[in-house]
């Protein structure tokens, strides 16, 4: 696997550019930051920086699977709404499928493990299949090396498909009862920080569920103590996160820009910096979740979300809420006119 | 002036319809209040819930105006910088004409009162000069109570067109070297906070021509003690506040929900609600600027902002950002499955 860190090269120059805008510096806050950091990895190849930020077919891949922990009440769902919030996306009913439509992003669903499979073929649904749901992480391992390898695989595959077509932006998005479990534990594991503000409380359980949550959680980090990133997905991971540590990993290979979405996603972002610490430099962080594991995540990973909306939800539909702003980032670079073309005196 | 509270009549039906879409209660955060506004909004006059929240012809109308103080040194650019910006948002070059331009915005530029009128005609550019630039609130009224009362008018008329051209969601914006002050005199006078954290830096002074900016609020603040808009707007308004202020009242008049942009245009919306605090139930806020003074009006309008990206530009460069999550809100209101309809169990 070889991803480069950001070649800094060009830096001042693209500053500059952004600095000669007709605005006082600095005006455009964040996304000026956005602007920069795209330009900067968009002219990693070039000669000179970029004249056109492009933003090529922005794609939503949503990896869908099931926990196994899930059989012991720790969400407000059973495992059985995985599948139906699966159908819901193919059939377009769901806040992510609301957000893509408006916000001109195509989506993909990605079937990494769910219990009962879905019959028949559909576009932008693709069965990658490790397993009829993890193992249940607080008795055993959640999935063998195997599928660990498997599903970086696969992962790596959906990206590598994209970026043949043209994409240069992935969001990502997931969908799995019981999966705020397997991310708490990869956050503990990979940052020690005290297993109970690793856990939040989902999309609503109570403050019993909660102590539950974190018992069956401890239980299973008694098993190891590692932060090697293959270890912790077998060990605490879920097939949805797996495969998208290997998107992630694809994307940045391919030198291309990933918008994170919450909490999951930001897990597996944190799994694939640990594969690759040089992943860093491709992310982009869309939103402050809810989930108070999130809050660590984006600390310990060092970013700075665009939104905070008080999003709980998933599905990537916080980074597909974002896009639009990178959109704006892109055009501000592209086109504003500068301090001299437009005849401003400073 | 005949303007109504919102008629709550329909909010539990509305909010029934958020919280049975296949999504954990209150997952959308922000956007389902978001939502919620804008189907009671359009509901008022129907005889059950609307269906479908619509966005039509959304336009943001960028009131520009010279400010007499800014003679006085108060700000980093020369009042020139006003017009040269005006002719840059005409030739499509500024900020804000790209995040129109991908966001999907119509753009109309007002000449409220620049020092030094445009010549020629351009679309999207209209001439509603009340004089060339106020009078420096430091040493007298900014202007008359005649021209507050044209001001009014000439804000309401350009609503009233766009209102009977199908436009029925206003953003505004503002350009006017030297209007922070005037936006920082307007928050002392209406809220009798410290006049020290009403004035912030502008697009970035220091801290001495902060000092001294103060100081010159400071004595136009000795002159009266009224918290009557009319007057306010009088002594230490600005003519593209002052128009910003009846553009307000004309949208909250019509029923539509007004966009508002950073500090300067918030402190539009406060006199607004000062006239008439009605008017409060047709705001929605875009974002929290970097301005000093911007916390506190939220804070004075109980307002909940949709993004904070640092942003201290104005030219209603936050409120065409945060459009996108107007879109998002209306699409998941109106498209989103329900529990039933997706067949997903609660």
């Amino acid at each position: 696997m070889s991803i480069s860190k950001l070649d800094l090269r060009f830096e001042s120059q693209i500053q500059h550019r952004i600095d000669q805008k007709t605005k006082p510096v600095g005006a455009l806050g964040q996304l000026e930051l956005l602007a920069k950091k795209l330009a900067l990895l968009q002219s990693q190849n070039a000669e000179s920086p970029i004249e056109k930020i492009t933003i090529n077919k922005p794609t939503a891949v949503v990896f869908a699977a099931d926990h196994g922990i899930a059989e012991q009440g720790v969400s407000i769902a059973p495992s059985a709404v995985t599948r139906q919030m699966v159908l819901n996306f193919i059939q377009g009913g769901a806040a992510i499928n609301c957000f893509c439509k408006v916000n001109n992003i195509a989506l993909k669903v990605v079937d990494a493990g769910i219990i009962e499979p879905i019959e028949g073929s559909y576009p932008s649904f693709e069965s990658r299949r490790l397993g009829a749901g993890t193992h249940n992480l607080a008795q055993q391992a959640a999935m063998s090396p195997d599928q660990v390898e498997l599903g970086l695989k696969h992962g790596s595959e959906v990206v590598e498909e994209l970026v043949e077509q043209g994409c240069n932006l992935l969001i990502l998005g997931e969908m799995g009862i019981g999966n705020t479990s397997s991310a708490s534990a990869m956050l503990a594991a990979f940052t020690h920080e005290e297993l109970s503000i690793c856990v939040g409380s989902g999309t609503g359980i109570t403050d019993e569920q909660k102590a539950r949550k974190v018992e069956l959680i401890d239980r299973a980090l008694q098993r190891f103590d590692s932060q090697d990133a293959k270890t912790v997905l077998s060990e605490v991971g879920g097939f949805e996160i797996v495969q998208m540590t290997g998107a992630i990993l694809a994307a940045a290979k391919a030198g291309i820009a990933v918008l994170v979405d919450g909490f999951i996603v930001t897990t597996a972002a944190l799994a694939a910096c640990h594969v690759e610490p040089a992943v860093r430099d491709y992310l982009i962080f869309s939103h402050q979740s809810e989930e108070a594991g999130h809050k660590l995540l984006l600390a310990d990973l060092q970013g700075l979300p665009l939104l905070n909306l008080e999003l709980r939800l998933g599905e990537g539909t916080g980074a597909a809420l974002a896009l639009p702003l990178l959109h704006a980032a892109a055009c501000f670079y592209n086109e504003m006119a500068s301090f001299e073309s437009a005849g401003v005196t400073v």
